[in-house]
């Protein structure tokens, strides 16, 4: 047993792997953090800001800093981010930005892979299922290992939108958005809950006399990604705790359930094709996906999502 | 507004209040935890042991001491451990030390009023739901603002009983213990889920092949603190928490659903008598008492823990 | 007593301000965080992102949203970072912008005065002494509730970058930034050590074999604002870790020494000019100046910042 | 690289083990936790009821339970807290525990030497300066790697003590005590500072018109853990932080420096026997023993703190 590392390489210094850093750090769990960027500039820049973050009482004395691909060699996590993304007034489908991002991802997984097979990955780069497809089946990488970030956030947004309607700890709001991390996303309505209390209670029970309009709190949901665009220009803050929510299950091995993008191998009828189910998230990565009761209906809208990214994976021709 | 105090009261320095304070200090909320015993030395022991955790970087530099009544004057959260409890081998009912802690509670609750009647008042003293009704009803003081700790550990309990044999996080389970902390005490097993999975399908999609034994996870559940009592010696962890959980909730106005313990006023039919159910706790205390929908079976067994609570009110001659 | 509102309000949504949210948000010290700025959209983008924070395990459920001057009636801290910044390549003087930023921070202070007096307002757009003087000494607002973060920055960068060289725990590294924050800012070496290891002993007995350059360590810790503009474009993290800091020894009534910017009041000879010498935080605010013993150059070096600063407060005829 | 275990291993669950545990675990850094006890009762007592702390939102779902030496294959931390301690009103001499507690680490470092020499082992026992080198010098287990508690927490308490008394943040104190953790115990005046002021000048620059009684403040420090043992009956609270303290430092690569006991090697010209001076602590253990500068009287101190050590050694014959 060699000491622990407890390192955590990012790879991308735009504004959601500087982000990340800066959200990983805060977690309090990484005693090493190393930014890859082929722009050392904007890597150096923010690992040198968020370094004296250390200087005060309360934060570990992390060692933070620009590095490159060996750096994988004792990584307990890789998170991968970089890759070109959505600008404001860009239009508005994630699966355009596909091959690019495929292109990006070939070439890390190719130099992630010539140093480690052993650290799990987190996908972010979008299109995340595509990504993630490529990932876990074009490499002779462990598949439970990777892990695309998917509709966690998606999921996030859902419940915090109807905890803020409803005045209830976004905690105790439960229930998923799945799919495909883009325009097939849906939500599990018939999971969706509140403290137990079923979502169609809520305007009896809690604080609000509105029902649940389903449809248009899903469409609030899928669109709040653009409109943060549209408002700041980029987005940043959730996906970056979207993804230290995933870090922290790994390095405290916590079995947590979180929709996230893998491969499916049969479940609920889909093969070979990454989107979001239910996932538990362990130490060595996604150590079982969950079949957590749908309806019909959502069974169906699943099965959309799947012939959706299927078709692009087929268009890129990198569907196995 | 006056600078904020982030002030804590801690009444009794027992195992059970050292064991609060200790957790409350953790948690890094509040700013001064002040703790009132009789036995002095005790509380000056326990306070001085405490104070020295604070020379450490990463904690904040809280104000650790032994107190009286004055200090509940500009206290946010005062909480009420003090009275006799079970010790190991004595009879298992824990009603029977009611009328011991009615009467302390009565003499604890006359020397707060003087005071204040702004702090959310936690009680821990057993047995809960008796000395929470008496202070609920027999003093002029907000009701809402007087929270028994229940059936939240209890909840805490179960829910960990589950996670553990059925390998999943423990935050992924989710269903109550209500009704009385004690004998008659019952699972909202039409609610209980581990990520959405009801737990008739743990067997089938989690981590074991066994399914459910409802009764028995239940007595497990409800036997647990008499058998820590018996391993060793007192309960003091998990309760600890289960107050602390109240405590951050309370300063950080969450709106956080937990099963704590307050007088019903016509939920479920049920008047005049105070047991759990899940309750939605902000600054103010008990903002909102739920309904949760429960099975017609789960709302007869909270009438017979009504009714075995009336019963000892009645006894007591407490009821209003 | 009231309930504790533990509410924040930072003025500005720029990237000082949109990283000092993210930044108290994740301390889990405050109840709810306004966010005030002309730009409202760019403010409602950095809430709308930062509210999905909340959703996860271990995320207190916070109030997020965009808000106006009217919410600093309760607020107990209130953190001004608005007002134009340096952009990479413009001139390097930070007393250029005190002009414009002097007239923003006279609005900004016009427009609190109308809710509170009771906030302590922390500081943090540049000059920050200059503006700092300003709002202590031009509003009847009570002077020990102003903080500018001064030079507590610089301090940080100046620990971080002996921990790195010198291979210790950067919280073991002690010592001061002082005076202008600006040129003028100068290291109190004859206070600089390491665990109690004087600067000048550090080559002999920690984990380098190069003795301090006093200059160009120091040197080093001036620039690296202007360089992490250079790199990045901005400086965000280090900033709000350094606001951070003081909201919570604020909000914990810490009595924690931080240099921080106050007008002086006779301190080391010097009167009637803001700048940096170490201060006791407390919830009242500043609740002490500290003459912590410098060397008589130390001494020399601040009354120059003190003459700098005063030549700036009297160009710009804001000198009482 | 093998995933991660953040396994941490406790020998003993009394009072300090059992205080230790619940420590460690609210540091949220130990994905899995292990207790040994020959009291099987006392050790699953413990476990099963800090297990319950884990059901709550902000707690990690750690895996606590009852274990045996095996499980030290594959911990990054073994803590030895085992064997007989004093008890109020027993003689105050630590040292005449060294007998039987010399024989019970035997016991252990067999057992634990069996199945590791990578785990760092922090060593509780008293006396623990004997204990400390019984471990380091008669097991063939690399030295560095074995770290005792020696008068960490005395430096707490002094630290505390004189914060409490000049009205500052504890962390905001600086200085040792050193030597023997024991009746030869002595503080480094020489380095005692709060904020870079040196203690001389307390009375006159911050809280308090009493200068600083150097005799009475160490003989306070010294006898504050006789007195919390007569007013609660154990001491559990500060050691417990103590433990952590290390915890983390070992789990995140800190290179902090903490007073802990280590065989010198020649350092202050003292070889060959246990006691404590400034260590940085990393994931190796003690990465490096500091000889901080020291007055020739405290180096007299140290000496004699080694001498009776030394002593004790001899009349054990443990001395190598």
């Amino acid at each position: 047993m060699k000491p622990v590392k407890n390192k955590v390489v990012i790879i991308g210094a735009g504004m959601v792997g500087s982000a990340v850093m800066n959200s990983v750090l805060t977690l309090g769990l990484a005693a090493e953090i190393v930014v890859i960027d082929n722009n050392i500039n904007k890597a150096k820049g923010e690992t040198l800001d968020a370094s004296h973050t250390t200087s005060f009482a309360y934060s570990p004395n992390v060692l933070l800093r620009v590095g490159d691909y060996e750096d994988c060699t004792d990584a307990q996590i890789i998170i991968m981010t970089a890759g070109p993304s959505l600008k404001p007034g860009e239009t508005l489908d994630r699966l355009l930005l596909a091959e690019k991002n495929v292109s990006v991802m070939k070439s890390v997984m190719s130099s992630i892979t010539k140093y480690t097979k052993d650290a799990v990955i987190i996908v972010v780069t979008n299109p995340v299922d595509i990504v993630t497809y490529l990932a876990q089946n074009h490499f002779d990488y462990p598949k439970e290992k990777i892990i695309g970030t998917g509709t966690l956030l998606d999921t996030a947004r859902l419940r915090r939108i109807l905890a803020m309607k409803y005045s209830i700890d976004t905690k105790n709001v439960h229930g998923y958005v799945l799919g495909e991390h883009g325009g097939s996303a849906f939500a599990t309505w018939s999971l969706v809950n509140a403290a137990g209390i079923p979502y169609k209670e809520f305007h009896k029970l809690l604080g609000s006399k509105e029902p649940v309009d389903t449809d248009a709190t899903l469409a609030e949901a899928k669109d709040t990604g653009l409109k943060i665009l549209e408002l700041k220009g980029y987005t940043s803050s959730g996906i970056a705790m979207s993804v230290s929510r995933i870090v922290k299950a790994v390095l405290l091995n916590e079995l947590s359930v979180l929709p996230v993008s893998t491969t499916l191998d049969g479940e609920y009828g889909i093969t070979n094709v990454a989107l979001s189910i239910p996932c538990v998230i362990s130490s060595d990565g996604i150590s079982q996906k969950l079949e957590v009761p749908l309806s019909e209906n959502e069974i169906a809208k699943l099965n959309v999502s799947a012939n959706n990214l299927g078709k692009i994976l087929d268009d890129l021709n990198i569907r196995k």
